[in-house]
């Protein structure tokens, strides 16, 4: 390894989605570049980790400023191993994705990811999230790469406050028009559950989303809506302060 | 079923853990009571769902006022599986534990048990999670009876702003001192991966916590640290807005 940024990547499709592939050889330009992604597909697995497992890692590949890992663990799983495991020194960045499906609005909270990346943030290295607003397996990703390049240059340039990291999410578009900071938007997953054909008591997850405030401008559902990145700061703090006056009569 | 409050019960230890009964006895005392929860343990699950699996509910229990359901899937899928599936009128409360395990400081964005009250908050169903700071699979519970009583019953009176959920840990205590609405306080896990005897390349997780600022009085960790309730409002909104000027030249 030489004295390049060393970058971090995972994902949660697994390691050998098309996504982490283009991550992968964009983030090369940037800096030494580690990958330590999960075996196989691990969406919608939130900040979860597997206590109860052992989690096997394998090296796929090492070359010139690149080496490849599976890992049997969730993404945050690979994060952590990747930190506290693996790596000789600390990465200068995390990245993660790029996921097939976008993560913005309330989907934040149900993606691997972004909990990759806020496993990196709760270490205090600087992560970003990113997200394609698809339902392809296939995908031309040369829209985003100037994005995706200029974002990451600008946190390895200047880092990011301890407890932010940022998601970032694309529209599926020949060109995007620009992109935009932004909120997450407030929206629902409706219609989640339908019945299987397996027997009583038999469900499968499906349904849509349905964007709360579709007139919103700073909303990242607006941005992907309207052919926009849309790049969200996302903080580790969930704290709710608005509420502690109301709630003082709990006090004792 | 009447017209007393309809309350949905949850948790990540599984349907057959002491903390659940322990809530569904107290909370009878409020409402009628549905429990829908994971066939075994789902510990540090966060928000994660099944996208990929077949979801299975067994009714396991049915009497005057409560139902009991175990299921194949996630704290998460469950509360979407009851709201999207099983009851035929909408809950007037979740509530989410008692998890035998603190959730307090960023284990909150690991846990199963805020996860099910994250959902039922993103549904716009008040929500609030217990979580009780031990090792033990059986503990007495009873000098959290009265703090859990007085916020569920706060709660199904007053209700919660639609983004805003309540996470409250408890210390391991014959008696509380008292109860404290806090900030979720900064921390970290150390020393999280250990190599496990499986060949090379095997890993399990492990690990303690530190606080990163045990002298401030406003913290969940604070509060358990010295025999008080944490009561912590918890949003949905992870938007880090003080970002935003900074990043303007992100923006094109």
């Amino acid at each position: 390894m030489t004295n390049r940024p060393l970058i971090l990547i995972s994902n949660d499709d697994g390691v050998n989605a098309q996504g982490i592939q283009v991550l992968t050889a964009l983030m090369q330009r940037l800096g030494d570049v580690i990958v330590v992604a999960p075996d196989g597909p691990r969406s919608a697995s939130s900040c979860s980790i597997s206590p109860l497992d052992t989690i096997f890692i394998t090296l796929l590949k090492e070359e010139e400023g690149l080496k490849v890992y599976r890992c049997t663990g969730t993404p945050t799983d690979c994060v952590k191993l990747a930190l506290d495991g693996l790596l000789t020194r600390r990465p200068d960045l995390v990245v993660s994705g790029i996921n097939h499906g976008d993560n913005a609005s309330v989907s934040i909270h149900y993606s691997g990811t972004v909990g990759a990346a806020l496993e990196a943030c709760m270490k205090q290295v600087p992560a970003i999230a990113f997200s394609l607003k698809t339902k392809e397996q296939q995908c031309d990703f040369r829209p985003y790469e100037e994005v995706i390049l200029q974002t990451a240059q600008y946190v390895l340039e200047n880092g990011l406050p301890h407890d932010v990291l940022l998601n970032v999410n694309f529209p599926e578009v020949e060109a995007l028009k620009g992109a935009k900071v932004c909120r997450i938007g407030r929206g629902v997953w409706m219609k989640e559950m339908v019945k299987a054909d397996e027997g009583e008591g038999s469900f499968r997850l499906s349904g849509y989303f349905q964007n709360l405030e579709p007139e919103a401008e700073d909303t990242d559902y607006w941005a992907l809506d309207h052919g926009f990145a849309a790049i969200t700061p996302v903080q580790l703090d969930m704290t709710a302060y608005s509420l502690f006056d109301e709630l003082k009569c709990l006090q004792k």
